[in-house]
C-alpha cells in the first residue's frame, strides 16, 4: 500500500497505539475519581497536554481538549460570536476554509453577523489586500486557516493580529491549524488555534482549542466543568494520551521529516512534469514554511483531459490511495469549494488529484506512483481521445 | 483489584480493544474517502450503528454518534431550544440530573427559558405529580434522565410522553439513559436518547444521540455533513467501532448478567447490614427494572458517623474502588446536589458511599468488600467515637 491521503486521515504511529491500548487495559480510571486510578488517568491528561502545548509551542496560553479539529472549530467561533458579539458585527474568513468553518460563519450570518469571505488566486494564495480592507473597528473575529487543505498554500496567518491592531478590530484572531500542526511552526500571535490528532498520526476523535491566556472564549459544550470548564465530558483519556504522545513525536521528528517531505513532493511534481504534459500544478510549486509556499504535505495537480475519480480507482488497483479533493466533507460527490474559489473551470477541477504526504511514506515509493500515475494518465487520455 | 465504581467508566472489554486496535493498524481510512480503504471505515461505522441500535432496541430512529453522552444531552437539549422555542418557553427537567443536562438548562434559562425541575423523594424517585402539574402546552422540553447516577433510582420515564401528548405540549422527551443502557431496557416513547460508550465496557470518547423518524433536533456541531449532516467532524472509527461492539455484547449478556449482578448487589447490601449498625441505604432497596425501584448497578449507602472521602482511600489501600458521588464532575470537592435534592443532612452525606457493578465482577469480591467496609467503618467509628 502507498498511502498518498495523508490530509484526509493519517495512520497512527505504533507508539501512539501502544499508549492508548495502556490506557484501555491498565489507567482506564475516570480522571476526576478520586482514587489513584483516577489520579493516574489525570496525571496522563495532564502530560498529554504539556506535550502538545510544548509541540505547538505557543506560550502563555492552554490548550483544551476536543473531539477533534471541527469541534474547535465551532468551539472558537461560536465562541467568539457569544462573547464579542456585542461590540461589533463583522467576522472575516476565507472563501476556502474547511466546512468546520465556513458552516459556523453561515450559520452566524442568519443570526445577523456579517460575514466577509476573503478571495484567494489561482494558487490558493490569499488576496492580503482584500483582508486588510475588510478588518474594521467593528470585527469581532478573524479565523483564517494556516494551511489551506486542498491546495496546501500557507495562509498570511502572521499578519492578521497586526492589522487587527492597527484597525482597532475588538475581536480575535482564530486560526484552524489543522493542517499545519506538527508541518509548519504555528502562527505565534494567534489568539485561538485549532489541531486535530488524526491528521499527524494521532488518534481519530481527538484535537485541541489553544486559547491565548486572559482571552475569553466561554465553553461550548457544557456540563460536568471538565478542562477547567471549558469543555465538559469524561475525557478521552486514551485519545487524549495518544494525541499528546504524536504531537511530541510530529514535533521532533518535524525539521528532519519535513525536509524529506519536500524532497519527495519535489521528486514527484518533476517526475510527473517529465512523463506527462498537459498538467497543471494547482498547489504553489515551491513548499516551505513561509505564507504563498506549500506546505510540503501537499501537492495538487490537474491531470487535462481525465477524471479525478477514475484515476483514483485506477491507483486504487495498484495499491495507491490518493483523493480528488478534501475527504472532510462526507459529500463525496459534490465540486471542491476550493478548487471553484481558485478559479479552476470545471473540465481542470474533474482532472485534479491531490497527493498527501506523511511521516510513513519513502521516496522509493514515488517512483513507482510516477510510473502508475503517468500509465493512467495517457492510458485514460488515450481512449478519451484527449487531443 | 475489585472495581466498584462502575458508574464512573468501567473498563473495556477485551473484544472492544481489539476491534478498536484492528481499525487503527488496518481500516484506518477516513469515512469519507472514496476508495476502499475509506468504504471499509464507512462499513464499520454502518455496522456499529446497527449493533448500537439493535441494543438501543428503539424501532424508527436513528442513532448519531457523538464524542459521549455529555455532547448527546447538549445536543437534544440545545436542539430542542433552537427548533421549538418559537413554540413555547417551558423546559422540564428533575433536580437530579447529570451536569451535562443541569447546565444546559441554566443556559438556556438565561436565555428566556423557564425551567421547572422536579424533586425528589428520600429514595431519588420522582414526584410523579409535580410532575404532571408541570407539562402544560408551553413545554417544548421535557428532559429526564433514565437511572441516576448516584441513587440508581429508575425514573417514570415511560410516563413522561403520555402526560405530554395529554397536555398538548408540543416539544419532545429527551431521555439520559447513559446509566440505563444495557442495564435496562430503554424506554420506547422517548423522542431523543443520550447513551455512552464508556459506562458499557466501552471506548472513552465515544456516545450517541439517538433521534426518532421525524423529530427535528438540528446539528450542534456544524462542518463537513457526517451522521446526515446531525454531526459533522471526521467520525472516530476505531471509538465507534467498539463502541458498537460493547452495545452488542452488552445487551446480549444483559438479562443474565443483570440478574447476575442484582444478587450480587443484595448480597452486598444484605452483609453490609449483618457487620453494621447506622447504616442508611440510599437508593430504593430492591432492584429491577421499574420505576421506583434501583438499577441492579448501583448501591448507595451512607455510614453514620464517617467520612466518604476517608473509607474510600482506606479502601484503596485493600485494592477496592468505590466512589463518593458521581465522578461525572470534575469538582471532586463539592458537594452532591443529587444527595441534597434527596433530602440527606450533611453529616448523612458526608458518610456516603457509592457502590456501582459492572460485568467484570463477581460474587467472591463481596465477601472480601463486605469484610473491609465494616472493618473500615468500625475503625473509624471507634476513632471517631461515634456513639
Amino acid at each position: 500500500m502507498i498511502y498518498l491521503d495523508n490530509s484526509g486521515t493519517t495512520k497512527q504511529y505504533s507508539e501512539v497505539t501502544s499508549v492508548m491500548v495502556k490506557h484501555m487495559e491498565e489507567v482506564f480510571g475516570n480522571p476526576s475519581s478520586l482514587y489513584q486510578l483516577g489520579v493516574d488517568s489525570e496525571k496522563s491528561i495532564k502530560k498529554a497536554r504539556k506535550q502538545l502545548q510544548d509541540a505547538m509551542g505557543m506560550g502563555s496560553g492552554k490548550a483544551y481538549f476536543t473531539s477533534g479539529g471541527t469541534e474547535a472549530d465551532n468551539m472558537a467561533i461560536f465562541g467568539a460570536a457569544k462573547a464579542f458579539g456585542r461590540r461589533g458585527k463583522r467576522i472575516i474568513t476565507s472563501s476556502v476554509e474547511h466546512p468546520a468553518v465556513l458552516e459556523c460563519f453561515k450559520t452566524l450570518e442568519k443570526q445577523g453577523f456579517e460575514a466577509v469571505y476573503i478571495d484567494v488566486d489561482r494558487n490558493c494564495r490569499l488576496d492580503e489586500k482584500q483582508l486588510e480592507a475588510a478588518i474594521n473597528d467593528e470585527t469581532i473575529l478573524v479565523s483564517l486557516m494556516h494551511v489551506n487543505n486542498e491546495a496546501g498554500t500557507i495562509m498570511p496567518v502572521d499578519k492578521v493580529k497586526d492589522i487587527m491592531k492597527a484597525k482597532n478590530a475588538p475581536g480575535i484572531f482564530h486560526t484552524d491549524a489543522v493542517q499545519s500542526f506538527g508541518k509548519v511552526p504555528l502562527c505565534k500571535t494567534a489568539d485561538a488555534i485549532s489541531v486535530s490528532g488524526h491528521k499527524i498520526h494521532g488518534p481519530k476523535g481527538t484535537g485541541a482549542l489553544w486559547i491565548r491566556d486572559k482571552v475569553n472564549i466561554p465553553a461550548f459544550i457544557e456540563g460536568g466543568g471538565q478542562e477547567e470548564g471549558k469543555r465538559s465530558g469524561t475525557q478521552n483519556v486514551p485519545g487524549i494520551a495518544g494525541f499528546g504522545e504524536a504531537s511530541e513525536i510530529s514535533e521532533k521528528t518535524r525539521a528532519k521529516e519535513m525536509t524529506r517531505i519536500i524532497e519527495m513532493r519535489k521528486y514527484l511534481m518533476d517526475g510527473l512534469g517529465t512523463e506527462l504534459k498537459d498538467i497543471i500544478i494547482n498547489s504553489p510549486e515551491e513548499a516551505g514554511e513561509k505564507a504563498g509556499l506549500c506546505c510540503g504535505s501537499v501537492l495538487n495537480i490537474t491531470f487535462m483531459g481525465t477524471r479525478g475519480e477514475v484515476l483514483l480507482h485506477t491507483l486504487e488497483q495498484d495499491g495507491i490511495y490518493v483523493s480528488t479533493g478534501s475527504a472532510c466533507s462526507s459529500n463525496k460527490k459534490g465540486q471542491s469549494h476550493v478548487l471553484k474559489a481558485m478559479g479552476l473551470k470545471d473540465k481542470e477541477i474533474e482532472g485534479t488529484l491531490r497527493f498527501s504526504f506523511g511521516r510513513m511514506n519513502s521516496m522509493e515509493e514515488m517512483d513507482i506512483v510516477i510510473d502508475k500515475v503517468s500509465g493512467a494518465v495517457k492510458r485514460f487520455r488515450k481512449l478519451g481521445s484527449f487531443r
